[in-house]
């Protein structure tokens, strides 16, 4: 490990940068906080069916790619232990469920190859004597509410569980040690929104809004590079981290090339919530400056960006990569708007009440509430865009 | 892994056994419960100096046995990270503190041992290409306050960090995965307090105490089978997850051969809190029956008995085993009280509060100081026994 290494290993004193170095700036940027722990009312252990929802439209891929493309013998061949890594696992229980799909998929795929190689062997010989042991690492920012993930642990698991805490921006693990890495809903938080945003100088100040929706190109471009630059450095580590023949897969938040973020049901929550908060700042509850200072470190980027990004990488050949309605489980059923709110508000209440205090949490989310009600109609017609990308990519 | 260790891997419903299956059992028998959580007055982050300074006469100890014994070469020469666990790591700072030290003399001695096979190696070259990477596995009971712990991990530590949920009587990690183990103030905890101490037709029945300090032998001899049950287990569990040529450094509460538990101020202590819960019960304030049926899993075993479970096993050969006076850094102070029972409150509490409720708390742990203070004298006339065990052992 070079020395240029080692510091990824640690934190930095001030590892989101929240201190950082523009003059320009009034407020320190917004980088990402973990999702609502605990199990209240706002939780995001009670209120993220929606994530497993949509990310459940893409199991059958992963678990056939599983099949068809990772080789369990060559991985086996090397270690009796295989190691799972699911990133920005927050507190469950979503990460329980597809963490053990894919170790299923993975001991099935071991069992067929292991038939293959050596078709007269008894199968239960086979099975205690030579299926190797997992091991699952659940990561999350060092914020993350751990206590509530390990204490909801499945009792009957079957590997050995252990909690990374760190952001996965940087380096988490030792050089080759992981065999296969999961991520859901979590690479569209970039590790900070981009400082320029806050410079008045700038033709990129993002000044009234939360988020580049309906902004100026200038400041989607400055989304898009930070993004760019988070994404180069995340493959840079997981390709240290993987050992080679390893899959990682990734669902995130993603938009048709060219497509304005206003134009898809996200982007008009973002836009909901920008102005429920200048409506606060007009009635004095909080200043604007504080609305001109937030901005949620948030991107969605085009299957496009992703493959090009990926390509530049080079470590990692793409298995798969596909955009697709994350909302498709939904059928022919509006969108619950309240239930979306409270889904909406338990990943990213922490960035808010932070930044704004959580004393006006109930106001903000309850107004968000009523403008996305107010255009339900609008919501509803833009909701099947294909605003969810799928990438399965293979160490090589 | 045969059948019969894959149930290691998880819980059980009951990992604790609390609802065991006694029938003359009034109350579910004790078990091991974490240290105190978070920050606060009786937190175990801010009580637990004394754990540090009574484990801290052993650290020469331990380093000296690193540089003697431990060999690195032929440790990194299998795998390129060299992965170290603390078993009962609790909230921290303690952890922190010995993991750093640990793994400073392992990378002393690997480089030692670098310079001795290639000495005109050039010494950067060497350092960053040739020093394996470290991963560290925190491990406690699945209620432990890991937030706590995982946000106050050493921010320039030089290790991949992990937490590891579960009870260390059970598989923790996979086979042959681990290169050295510490665990200190945790193996007296036994997994559970014997069942028979609550079945009242027996004369092992601990009637009017909480520990089996001052209670006839069959009380002490049932402590006794648990804790050889228990390290039994222990030992056979932690032979599968530690690699050949592994170290395992164990520091733990002890008692001259013979000696009566009475006569060392931790007994004093525990007759303490039997006689102030019994106060407690005469004034209505609890029942007798909690006090009945309370048993601390806390057993203190003689170097003696150590030393014939480990040779039991036989999967490990004594490089270093002896006791010591844990009180030593003391020197020529007395015992400081008020700050000894807030020590143990930190690390008790959760089991008394579970049983007698938590409102009672304050009351328990006041009357224990009183009355500790009126035999400050006897404390501290028999503060400087040898009670506490050091044991290194290797994986052969």
């Amino acid at each position: 490990m070079a020395e240029g290494d080692r510091t990824m290993l640690s934190g930095s004193a001030d590892p989101m940068n929240l201190n950082g170095d523009h003059e320009n700036r009034a407020k320190p940027v917004t980088g990402p906080q973990p999702m609502n722990g605990g199990n209240g009312t706002y939780s995001y252990s009670k209120n993220s069916s929606y994530q497993k929802e949509s990310a459940d439209l893409e199991k059958g891929k992963i678990i056939e790619e599983i099949e068809e493309k990772l080789d369990m013998k060559k991985l086996s061949s090397f270690s009796n232990t295989i190691c799972l890594a699911d990133l920005g696992c927050s507190t469950g229980p979503n990460t329980f469920m597809i963490i053990q799909e894919i170790l299923e998929a993975m001991q099935r795929k071991h069992r067929s190859q292991l038939s293959q190689s050596c078709p007269k062997a008894d199968q239960q010989y086979s099975d205690d004597h030579q299926m190797p042991e997992f091991q699952v690492f659940f990561n999350d920012l060092e914020a993350n509410d751990f206590n509530t993930l390990f204490t909801s642990l499945p009792q009957d698991r079957k590997y050995f569980a252990a909690g990374v805490p760190g952001s996965f921006h940087r380096r988490l693990f030792p050089e080759s040690s992981i065999h296969f890495v999961h991520t859901s809903s979590s690479l569209h938080w970039i590790s900070k929104s981009p400082e320029v945003l806050q410079n008045k100088d700038s033709p990129a100040w993002n000044k009234g809004r939360i988020h580049y929706t309906s902004a100026p190109d200038e400041v989607v471009d400055a989304y898009a590079a930070q993004f760019a630059e988070d994404m180069k450095n995340f493959l840079n580590v997981r390709a240290t981290e993987l050992v080679l023949g390893g899959m990682m897969v990734m669902i995130l938040s993603g938009i048709p090339k060219g497509m304005p973020y206003s134009e898809i049901p996200a982007g008009m929550l973002y836009n909901c919530i920008s102005s429920s908060l200048m409506d606060m700042a007009k009635e004095g509850i909080i200043e604007e400056s504080e609305v001109d200072s937030f901005n949620l470190p948030y991107y969605a980027a085009s299957l496009e960006e992703m493959e090009e990004i990926v390509e530049k990488n080079g470590c990692f050949k793409i298995e798969r990569m596909e955009s697709s309605n994350p909302a498709a489980w939904l059928q022919n059923r509006p969108v619950d708007i309240p239930t979306l709110v409270k889904h909406v508000r338990a990943a990213v209440e922490g960035m808010f009440a932070r930044h704004f205090g959580s004393e006006v949490m109930d106001e903000m989310f309850g107004r968000v509430t009523d403008k996305l009600l107010d255009i339900s109609d609008l919501v509803n017609s833009r909701r099947d865009e294909k605003s969810q990308l799928l990438a399965v990519l293979k160490r090589k």
